[in-house]
């Protein structure tokens, strides 16, 4: 396939108990590698595209450990060895009504030393057609926030389809600005968009009525954005922390699609959905770029699957996909 | 804060087959340290209460865990060292119809060697104001009964606050007394009861009339038990061993209080809920001493996040339970 | 008991990942030894029948392990100790919509060396009553086939009642011939059989109208196999990975008996459901020969309970099954 | 073969901290059933002999799986179900300088329970030549003491070979009477005995000088008990918990011959090396009835492998056994 | 006793791959809290003397349960909640030739973050008669070298005794002062001393001709250091990862003391070894205030079993330890 | 570095039950995927070197996990998906005096279905300039040995450096032909080997006289097969299944080059040393072509710390194996 995706972001260490323990009570946390970014590298190298990940990683074990990771995908590992620790989170599954909870330890990371002219964007975009990033990044510092600008612009010149996802915490957002005086700067080199109604004064400064209807508020992101081809947004419904319904919608600027629902009656780890979904529907408008309802039905059975799986990364294939969206869920083992 | 709380009561060591095995099964068993009054004890010391827990174990090291588990939240055990063994129960997890299974092995425990005289009351109780006691305790033997009777004396006498959890279970009673030969003369002491409807004629000895409704048999208690300020009761629906519904009601001699009802999809660990929602209805009248609904609500929410814990003890903090109260529940991760 | 049984299969080594881990992020696989039939020897051991299981293993170390399973279980295992190697399959637990997974490894196993004159079946059945077979054995091979024969003929020329469960599994025939050529000459000796309606051409070579209800389809059955007395069949109804609706029913040439349904909130291992059905209804019909209703609830309630168990055997006691049957479902710890 | 072994005695659940953690730190036990002659019937079925055992369970869950254990080895347990609970043994790995620890929880057991009368010798000796019992069971209470000598009388009237393993724990001996109280009246019945020269006077009887050499000592004992054949004894060098040496002498009334020693560098589990020496031999004298030197060196082997395996039983087979007797150790593996 | 010690120090999170395995191959880790002078509290507490541990955690669920685990042990914490996160260190068990690995991830802890003022040292020394602190501590920050020498001054002028662990890591001296331009001034405090010859001139800054023998550097120490009472040293022999002799000496100004000397075959965590002697000592002296070679003797056979525990922390009660010293090392199991 | 390397060989799922358990014993098994070449690839590349293994596996998860592990280490893998499964190994772990065990279950895998043509040689060999292969491959078939001879000869034609280890094992050999029929054929390309005076004649078909010292022996193999450069051989000492000495040799047409001894006081896992020991000694001719006695010292440190590691691939760094030759062995803690 000629496609050939970057992304760029940071890797943690993710610690969880095991078994649904909570923090206080762990004798021992699972490990795995993984965040926003690196997530969707992963799934969309597991779909069978190829795909380099830039980021950080401090000269240790940790640093090490979540490079073998990312290869082990096939991903490709573009890296600065630099800084002195490899961020963290500590994630403690909930159920039911007890809320699942993540503890960030990830200042003074190694990707957080990152700035402006440490990375050769021209050469790494060579040959590539697509740039995803999403809104973590340039929520952790103003040089991190640079460094993203910096790489949206030389990927536009080269003519690399761009995509983001918000990603919107709010309490990352410690230095200073707010994601509205930084986002719309960086959104405006944007192709595609995973983000919320929610989203829509916080983050990219577009004033919403709380009775406009999605569609409308899609239409108002494009007039500002008028980079923006197409505007995706997950739902969950009647959430708890064991179970959700989960769909999705699309606004191509004509029409806003639906996606199916799904009920997600046992969900073995949350974390990722979101990039999971995001993973999809890139690879959803690459391979079916006519079909914006096929797209986004992948995205949707994507993500739907993802709340099956351990760990940050969607181990879903295109096959088991495409089987969930042709209506073949896990009422029957597959032997 | 001046309240300052005595439990008193057995520590038992759980034995637990991972991972939904059944004991059959069973190459490990999980261990935890805890037992009805324990637990609250545990509780009530996590919500920042000063706790002692009054108990007898053996001089050997499971006795000494159980000492290390108690003072790791927190709690002040006062111990006698005695006996020569530490009781047992094997619980293995059920899970959709496959009920939950308790096997005891507790007889001749330290704790059950315990008797009249044996232990210092009055130095215990000073400075403390408020003290708790389950049913379990006089079911063991005559002499844990007369013992249990010994405290509810000194402790009225030196005014504490007295609250118990009825607790019953047939099974336990073997000595040759029925439960209602021996409660009431317990119960007369208590301020505050956690009991059920079904528990008046078989433990407190007050006959009902099936047409009744609670109201009315709670009534009748306190008309036998002129000390009872308020009684609470909680009460599952549409259970299995995976998943149930919860709510409780509070009876303060004038209005009976009805709980929020919450639905629980998908159980951790159900041992411990009734401890929970003593612990969290001790914390809650302390707290809000004027506020009979919040108390209420506060309980029944801290039983609800019981069940997602694995163990005997309620893990969950005041802010946690606070948040549930209003309306926090698993939906979202808490970031 | 006087009822002595013997069944026939072969017995494989089941490697799944813990925790509802993908195959391909397992580091470590749990080991379960069992199949078809010898899953429903082990649950009729369990429920106190004595029972014979004819089977080949390799001389090693797994093949070893697999009989001291069946021994555990008190199931005496007539062995041929011959060829290389263990049969294995890979299980991936599903969850949700991610279906549970099987990969076989099972071709040239030590079970599949098995030629007619290998076994001596006048001895093994000498003492014996009921013979039970699967569809999984003639589907591996021809002379597992003609072997599978020469047990129905002995079988029936000494008078044993002959059990068997269809097992429909396409991909399993693989030398040349279809199911439908190979069943009908088997299951012509047989006096119960669970089936579905689905299986009425594909393997009984029987045609079926789509508008035939299930009495009308299993009243033909009975016309071309004139030697059955009862037809079991199950039925999954909404269902999903982690949950599924079951029930049961039973044609006995005069009605077509329905059990009670369940609501499996939280399936732990849905393998060995069926086989759990089986020697459910075995167990149920020599045990009230006189009362299919009993007989059938008996043996939907021992798969509702295998639905909560982990690994291939059922290991619920006739007590408990009983007692589910009798109302008494999960919604209660058993102290 | 034509031997067949009655041992006699009972069988404890083991819990033992993984990973040598120690008690106090444990949050899961490893369970393991098993004890003295269960060990020894267990070993002797691996070796291909056919051995009843006999003793006490109780009727729950834990009684069961114990029962499943001695049957998964093909030991065909002879069972009275009676009393309330299975004895329990905490044990905890040392290492180097740390000892290992034994915390007995084994009072009040079902086989505990047992009495004179309620066993059926005579039937159980019927078609068997060898009966195998320890000091361990009429350590525990005149009842078991007496019991044993009962069974004794019949065995010793049926004409079978008797062995006994000594196995002085003085901790055990708890209900008034010394073992040299009750021991010789029991030793006389024996054939062949395993036991120490430290144990001449506190179990046999017989008075020893401390500088009679250990021949000298056998020779006494078999002035004493003319019934015996064969003593057995092992000994430890150089021991740490972690390593150590060990080696066996028989004295056959002629000859005191030595085995060779082995360097056990790195013990796994050294609990039922003992017991492992016991079937070792009781296997080899009648295997090798004219060899006394083959049988020794069979039964050392057999406990230095043992030291080498988890849990209570051994596991080695008679060809690993045999090979380590031919000088085959664990330097290269075996492919 | 009326001894009653206070700490101070930081506590760390430490996470180490079970099995020996390496942390590029981990899946999980074991977690532990721990570090120099926790360590020594814990051991101390075990003792059964009264301790505080001064330091300071984050607000969250790191910092609760390193404080849960020092109440675990009786340790009282006297905690300043501040900062925002719990230093970390990762633990690579070594093996035979393969060295432990120890990687820190502890800048910028809630430890780090203390300073002058902030702890009430007259009030946490009230009741106090030992004060003990490790070189660690003014190795990480200028402010907490200010903070120590007030701890110190503080101690003094209230008469406490002070006992010091050099604790020499050059790795972490990077604020930009080397460790004898700040550990004299804090050594001039001391009564008790652990360190080696070979920090005579790095840490305090006393010169040392290679030729010297010990006795002669000590002298020399207490000549520039005249509070000094006792120097204690230990000695590592023979070592790699797996196995290592190790001794102690003590130089009380007259006599340099050698301690017996023991064989370690087998480690299991070597982590915190110099800690469990430091607690042994401080006890030792403690107890037998006139008996130097037995206090030597306790503290060294402390650090001897610490080799045998897994975790930073010791957990050998004085019992063990005294039957160590006598002579009862690991060869027998203690039953 | 310029030097790129091709790998050729079989990869297997290894199944080791933990924590030292029998096989019969294990209710887990760690997986592992490796073998002979597969390992040497894998520490090639953790040495910084270009690697790629060419192989085939089945397409199925057992299949792509291989290939991950691979990656994971930026091997890259060149692979046939074809035929049915992946080969498997069982590998228990020995201890003492108990060996270590393989049960093998590799026959009819993916790569046993190879043939001469399936492999495109002059593609996969372009810009490498080594090839490794070993005896392994053409011990499994005849159509094996062909192909391993067609890539030799396109190696040679190419100008490749050839290495290969000898890793003769008879109970491979199975197809009918004896090692020495087929061997001396692909030997003839090699300009080094790693092998030992016993596969001279076995392997070799070189006579050899039992007198002969070893430089004797290999400079009769130099004459047989001119094309050779150097012979490295290893030798184990004192060995049992949980120590050993070990110790290697280079025979470089002149000299006898003879190595430091390394004493092994604790094997975590023999598997794979001498893969290790192959790739450190390509790494160490690659990197010191001219100092032979370096190059064999770094060998000989990377199997003596491949013993120190779980599973079958060393994970030794460069900077870890050059620590060890200048004498930094595991007796210190790294910090």
């Amino acid at each position: 396939m000629s496609n050939r995706i970057v992304t760029f972001g940071e890797i943690l260490l993710r610690l969880s108990p095991p078994s649904h323990l909570r923090i206080t009570q762990a004798t021992s946390f699972d490990s795995y590698y993984g965040c926003a970014e690196a997530n969707v590298a992963a799934s969309l190298s597991k779909f069978g595209l190829p795909v380099k990940f830039v980021t950080a990683v401090p000269d240790n074990e940790l640093g090490e450990s979540s490079l073998s990771m990312l290869r082990s995908f096939g991903v490709n590992p573009i890296v600065s060895v630099q800084g002195k620790r490899l961020g963290i989170y500590y994630f403690e599954q909930g159920a039911s009504e007890r809320p699942g909870k993540v503890v960030y330890d990830r200042e003074d990371s190694s990707f957080s030393t990152l700035k402006m002219g440490m990375i050769d964007w021209r050469t790494i975009f060579k040959k590539a057609n697509w740039f995803h990033w999403s809104g973590i990044t340039p929520s952790l510092s103003q040089d991190l926030a640079n460094l993203c600008k910096e790489a949206l612009e030389v990927a536009t010149e080269m003519g690399l389809t761009i995509s983001a996802d918000l990603n919107y915490r709010p309490k990352l957002w410690q230095y200073g600005k707010k994601a509205n005086e930084i986002m719309p700067d960086l959104v405006q080199h944007c192709d595609l968009l995973l983000g919320g109604v929610d989203e829509s004064e916080s983050v990219l400064g577009v004033p919403r009525n709380e009775l406009d209807t999605d569609d409308i508020v899609f239409a108002n992101w494009m007039k500002v954005y008028p980079r923006l081809k197409n505007i995706v947004s997950t739902h969950r419904m009647d959430a708890n922390a064991s179970s959700n319904g989960i769909s999705a919608s699309l606004w191509n600027g004509k029409k806003l699609l639906h996606s199916r629902k799904y009920n997600i009656s046992h969900i073995i780890d949350r974390i990722g959905a979101g990039d999971a979904f995001m993973a999809g529907i890139i690879y959803g408008l690459i391979t079916w770029p006519e079909d914006h309802q096929m797209a986004l039905e992948y995205a949707v059975a994507a993500t739907c699957l993802k709340h099956s799986i351990s760990g940050d990364i969607n181990l879903a294939t295109v096959n088991e996909i495409k089987a969930l969206v042709s209506g073949a869920g896990g009422g029957r083992v597959s032997r």
